[in-house]
């Protein structure tokens, strides 16, 4: 077993490391995570370190972006393992911290994003997006990294974010990594923990959905078929659909006033029993049949 | 006539300015102003320019802390004014950014305080705390100042603005400076501007029931009566008030469960016509009669 990164858990001992690193000319680069890391987390941490000098991965479960009645309280949590697989990547910080260093007493303020939090996840997680803009601000003010890098499987995260990241001026890169996924095509989510085997077979079908739409995208069939043959092969499968839909991929609008070539993304939230598993795809441009 | 400071439009511009000084050991404090710049600014930037190496004074009038029938339309402008007031202090930058320059295009993302900022003006000025945490949070990404200095005058914007720097961590020292006055005692506003000669005569009662409130404070009256007289001679002199109360400094909240010793200050609102003002006063401790 390999010594990992050194864990920070105090805002006001990682900041000075960041600036230090910084002063010295280094790019540095954080993953923000809820932590229970798995591959997806990992190729985020690679790209990091292929772009900049130092990473940081953050490991925060962080309560405000969980509604009242979701899985906060068993989301899985296991530092030492996270840091365990951590050792095997060049990670140089892991700042872990307490929720009274990102939420202090008699904490009063949320960064509240309108615009792209509002459909889809916004509506069904009244507060999650709140949550997430507020902790990412806060986070980058503890370390004030050049870049942070997400996930492209949590998309509608990354648009709240990159709006945020503009609207306030936050002197950060925000990076869009790939969807890593299963030999399947489940794409790998911290959630995926706690599907019983039946139910991991059937998840299959969020991402056979999203290839079914992708060629349907390419077919020229329209959205409304593309929605109903992915809601009918989740429904299929045992899922229940909370939503499937084609929409502008950089606003989540939907496309019937936009222009043809205006980057479309399909969209896909389901629940198998209390696991809810969200998935993406981006569409190549319409007619353009190249795979 | 001496030449006034550089004045700087855009974030990219002014940001890498302070990072520099910084860089050079330089501490950088910044003097946010709507402009229209009286002596309390300048008493503002002499405690700025005491305390730190260099000074921005940034001007904006922010839309977006205006409610829809307030004076934003109104709000005195007067940018070459303003620089040549400043061309009299040791400013080094005057930071006054366009609108687009602190909200982009699209922009859809505010700063919510709660707690401080509900009660008094919170409850008058509806999304108006909200505006002033939105763009004290974007300004401070811009210029990322190691002090930023508040007047006291508007005492509940310090409140609000303390407890977003502390939620977000934001990394810069939030000073509040004595409130300036006339020498009648009318706490120095840029809406002063705004009072007819008969208005201005009549605006002495808000500080004279705030000296009133503290008389009434140390020979240990009840806050009711303390309210009740300040209400009283606001009324007399004509003022329409919005609230006149003594609560406890920091909190804003009531009293009467608090230790005896918590501080406590007397808040008035009044209108004038169309005109509106507001001041405060702190109280010394209960049974401390001195000056």
């Amino acid at each position: 077993m390999t010594a990992g990164p050194p864990v920070i858990e105090a805002c006001r001992t990682i900041r000075p490391q960041i600036l230090a690193a910084q002063a010295a000319g280094r790019r540095v680069g954080i993953v923000p995570t809820m932590g229970s890391l798995h591959a997806g987390h990992t190729s985020l941490v690679e790209q990091a370190l292929a772009e900049c000098d130092d990473v940081v991965v953050s490991i925060f479960v962080n309560p405000t972006q969980f509604g009242p009645h979701e899985d906060f309280d068993r989301y899985p949590r296991n530092l030492a393992a996270d840091c365990d697989l951590l050792s095997r990547h060049r990670v140089r910080w892991v700042f872990a911290p307490d929720k009274s260093e990102l939420y202090p007493p008699g904490h009063a303020t949320r960064v509240e994003v309108t615009g792209p939090a509002e459909p889809f996840e916004g509506r069904l997680r009244p507060g999650h997006f709140s949550g997430v803009a507020t902790v990412v601000c806060r986070l980058l003010q503890a370390v004030p990294a050049n870049a942070a890098y997400f996930g492209a499987k949590d998309w509608q995260q990354t648009l709240v974010i990159r709006r945020m990241v503009a609207d306030l001026g936050l002197p950060v890169e925000v990076v869009v990594c790939p969807t890593v996924r299963e030999p399947d095509g489940l794409a790998l989510s911290s959630r995926n923990a706690y599907l019983t085997p039946p139910q991991r077979q059937r998840a299959r079908a969020l991402s056979i959905a999203l290839e079914q739409a992708r060629a349907d995208w390419q077919a020229d069939r329209p959205v409304t078929v593309i929605t109903a043959g992915m809601t009918a092969s989740l429904e299929t499968a045992g899922i229940t659909v909370d939503y499937a839909d084609v929409v502008a991929a950089e606003t989540l609008e939907p496309l019937e006033d936009l222009p043809p070539e205006t980057p479309a993304i399909a969209l896909i939230a389901g629940r198998l029993g209390e696991t809810r598993l969200i998935d993406n795809l981006l569409l190549p441009p319409r007619g353009d049949t190249a795979c």
